[in-house]
């Protein structure tokens, strides 16, 4: 997918899943660095149904599979690191 | 949750999620610092089969709602930090 155009099209993504795809609600995830594959299998799980959610089954509706792959690349190109709890 | 028994639980879930909740699979999501009450949801819908997947169904069966609760600490306390790409 082309990262920058997902990025463009994650505008919307941000509201829940931060603008660095860090979440900024407790029931939604984060985004960031999450595989490429896995990111594009649920958004297409939620687009079919197979996934359900209320908000992410509108959100993923009207999708088309390049948006998809735009932004799982998007997403997934974002560097994460983590640190164990201090 | 308990995250130090979270922490000794998610030693089953480290093959595919990483030692730190950092993905080692292609098709495994990251688990480190995703919010607590997330991670608590989804294990419980792997465990009742309202979210399937084939080895996460697995895993989640013998969860007690405690062990679940300790899992979801450990990794939301897990601190993640995310740059954009370069």
């Amino acid at each position: 997918g082309d990262v920058e155009a997902g990025r463009a099209k994650a505008q919307a993504c941000a509201v829940c899943h931060g603008p660095l795809g860090l979440s900024t609600a407790p029931d939604a995830p984060n985004l960031a660095g999450q595989p490429e594959l896995y990111l594009a299998a649920q958004l297409r799980a939620y687009r079919s149904g197979a996934r359900k959610h209320e908000v992410m089954g509108v959100m993923a509706k009207p999708l088309s599979d390049e948006d998809i792959a735009n932004l799982a690349a998007w997403f997934a190109a974002i560097r994460v690191e983590a640190q164990p709890p201090n």
